[in-house]
C-alpha cells in the first residue's frame, strides 16, 4: 500500500461480518432493518446492503439523503429535526423517492405544511432520555399538538414514534446498555399503545448502536436504526456494544519523530484527520490507539499504548517501550479511533485493506 | 443572506484588522512576519498578506504548500516534522520554490537527503516546553547529530531553530502567556549565542498567536509565525491574546427545534461542522458561545449562553431566558469557535458578511 499521508483504512471483510451480524439480528427479532448510513457515507458500501435485502435506510442530512438517492434509495428517513430552510431540497427529495422526515415541535411541522409541495412522511422524536432532543414521553400536550398538524396537512403522514437513545453511549456495561434498551423501548411501547387506535399504521424505531448490537427482547418494536456498528470502534468496544476484532477502520499515519526519553512518536495525524472525540481508558485520556499495520490490515493494540495528545496535524502517541521500538521514522503506524464516524466524515475516501479505493461523500 | 445548512461566516473586516495589528507589531519589533496560513487556508485572504508587503508564509503540510504555491507564494515554510513519504510532493515545491523543512532527527535527515533531488532549507525544532515534539534544548548530542546530517548535505541549508510555545493555549491570563514568552525565547537565544559562531545565518523563530498578541520584548528573536491571530477564537479571549470583538469568524447554524422546559434550543450545526475542541467556560464544560445574527456580522455573546454539547450533526445551545425568547425554529443563530483553526477546516468555502462567497482549500 502507497500511502504517504493520513489514510483511512477499512477491513471490509470486518465491516461485512459487522452487517451481517446486524442483519441477522434484526431478522432473528423480526425487525424492520433500516440501517444509518451516516458512518459509513460510501455509496460502494451501500450496494452490499442492497445485496442482502436492505432496502430502506436512515440519514442524518437532505445532503446525505440526496447523495444516497442518486445511487437508487428509494425510501429514506432522515433522522433529524427537519431544517426547513431547506424546503427546496426536501420538495426535490420528496417527489423523487419515499423520504420520512422528524418533528420535535408543532411550530415545525407547521412550516413544513407551509413549504411541503410532494407527500411526505413524519415522525415524530421522543426523548428516551438523552436530554438531546426530542419530545418527553410524559409531554402530551406537546405530542398531540404535533399531531394535530400533522393531521391537518394533506401532505404531511404520521408514521410514528422514534428515538435514539445515545445516553448508551455513556454506558460502560452491557448491563447498563440494557437497562437503557428497557426503559427505550418501554416508553416506546406505552406511546404505541396509546396511539395505536388512532393511528394503527405507527411504528416505533429506536436504534443506537449499543442497544441494538446487545440486547435480545424486542416485543413490539417495528424497527431499528443502528449505524456505527458498520465500522464500529474503541468506544463501542469500552461499552461492551463489540469485540475489538470488530473494528473495521484503522487511520494510517507516517511516522515523523521518536522521542526516546519519553517513548512517544510523532505523526501525521491530527484533529482534521481522526477528530478530538476522547475516550478514558485504563486510566488515562486518549484519542485512539496506535496498531501495528499488516500486510492485510492490523494486529490488536498492545497495553500501555494509546494517543496521548492531538493538534491540528499532529498526533502524539504514547508507546510501551517494545512498540516503540518497533515505529520507524518513515514508517506508517494504524490507529483505532475512538469514534469511527467522526474520523471517517473527515475523508474523502476510504483505501480498502485490499487495495482498493472507494470514494465517499 | 440565503443560508440553508451550517456555514462560516467571516467578518473580513474584523479580520483585516487583526493582520494590520499583527503586521505592526512585526515591524515596530523589527521580526520578519511570516504569517502561517493553516488557519485561514484560503487563496483569497493570502492577497491582503501580499499586500501589505507579506512575502514569506508558513503551513503545516505539503498539501497546503502546494496550494498556496499555486496562488504565487514563492517562499513557504513547513512546520511540521518532514513527512518522507512525501518525497515526490517535497521534491515538486523544492524545485520552484524556496521551502523550508523541519527536522527533530538526523534519521529524519538522513532519510530526506536520500530523496531530495533539488535545495530545500531547513530548521531544527526545538521542545520549548509543550512535549508535542522537537528536540529539548539541552539535548546537544541531538541537535548536533541533526547539524551534522544537514552539514554533509549539498542540497539542504540549515535555517535556524524553530519553536512553537504551543503551552501558552493552555494558559488562562496574559501574565502566564508573558512568562511563557521569556522561557521560550530566552531558550531560543542561547541556542542561537551557541550556533551562531559557525552559522552566522541562522535565525531563531517561535510564533503562537498568544505570545506574539500580548509579547513587547523580542530581543534577539528573528521571525514569527503565528496563523490563528487572523480569526482568534474563544480560547484566545480566555488566554487574553484577544477581545471577544476580535473574533472574525462564526458558525451560521439552522435552529431546528426549541425546549422551553430547559431553555435549550437545538441547531443544525455538530462536531462534523463546529469540530469538538472545548473549554471551560462560566465553570461549564462548552462547544462554542452563540451569538444573535444582525445584517452585517453578529451580536457579543450573552452571559449564560453557551454550547452545551454536539453529536455528528447536533449542536444543543443551553440559553439566558431571554436568549431562548428570541430563537426561532427556521431561523439562524452564530456560534463563536472555541478553536477557529478546526471549525475553518471543516468547511470548503467562507461567507463573507459582506455577502461575498470565498473557496477555502
Amino acid at each position: 500500500m502507497k500511502i504517504t499521508t493520513p489514510t483511512v483504512l477499512l477491513n471490509w471483510a470486518t465491516a461485512k461480518a459487522n452487517i451481517d451480524r446486524m442483519a441477522d439480528r434484526a431478522k432473528r427479532h423480526g425487525l424492520h432493518f433500516r440501517p444509518h448510513f451516516k458512518t459509513h457515507m460510501s455509496q460502494e458500501a451501500g450496494k452490499y446492503f442492497r445485496k442482502i435485502g436492505v432496502e430502506a435506510i436512515t440519514v442524518s442530512s437532505f445532503t446525505m439523503a440526496e447523495y444516497f438517492s442518486e445511487s437508487g434509495w428509494k425510501d429514506i428517513t432522515v433522522a433529524f429535526p427537519a431544517n426547513v430552510r431547506e424546503v427546496e431540497t426536501i420538495n426535490r427529495l420528496a417527489e423523487s423517492i419515499s423520504l420520512n422526515l422528524l418533528a420535535v415541535n408543532a411550530e415545525s411541522v407547521s412550516l413544513l405544511k407551509n413549504g411541503l409541495r410532494y407527500p411526505a412522511g413524519i415522525f415524530i422524536k421522543i426523548d428516551v432520555g438523552t436530554q438531546r432532543t426530542g419530545l418527553l414521553p410524559d409531554d402530551e400536550a406537546g405530542i398531540d399538538a404535533c399531531l394535530s398538524a400533522i393531521e391537518t396537512s394533506n401532505l404531511l403522514t404520521f408514521r410514528g414514534f422514534l428515538a435514539h437513545a445515545g445516553h448508551s453511549y455513556r454506558a460502560r456495561s452491557v448491563e447498563e446498555v440494557l437497562k437503557i434498551h428497557e426503559e427505550t423501548t418501554g416508553i416506546l411501547r406505552q406511546l404505541k399503545e396509546k396511539y395505536r387506535p388512532h393511528f394503527p399504521e405507527l411504528v416505533i424505531a429506536p436504534g443506537d448502536t449499543p442497544t441494538c448490537s446487545v440486547a435480545e427482547t424486542w416485543d413490539g418494536v417495528d424497527e431499528i436504526r443502528p449505524g456505527n456498528f458498520v465500522f464500529y470502534d474503541v468506544m463501542q468496544v469500552q461499552i461492551g456494544a463489540c469485540r475489538m476484532e470488530d473494528i473495521a477502520v484503522a487511520l494510517a499515519c507516517p511516522v515523523v519523530a521518536k522521542h526516546a526519553d519519553r517513548h512517544e512518536v510523532i505523526v501525521y495525524g491530527g484533529g482534521v484527520h481522526l477528530s478530538k472525540d476522547r475516550l478514558m481508558w485504563e486510566g488515562v485520556e486518549m484519542y485512539g490507539l496506535p496498531v501495528l499495520l499488516t500486510e492485510d490490515g492490523w494486529e490488536m493494540p498492545e497495553a500501555g499504548c494509546y494517543v496521548r495528545s492531538i493538534s491540528q496535524e499532529h498526533g502524539v502517541i504514547r508507546c510501551s517501550p517494545s512498540f516503540f521500538e518497533k515505529m520507524e521514522i518513515g514508517g506508517l503506524v494504524g490507529i483505532l479511533p475512538v469514534h469511527s464516524c467522526l474520523t471517517v466524515d473527515l475523508t474523502n475516501e476510504y483505501l480498502l485493506t485490499t487495495g482498493e479505493r472507494w470514494p465517499k461523500m
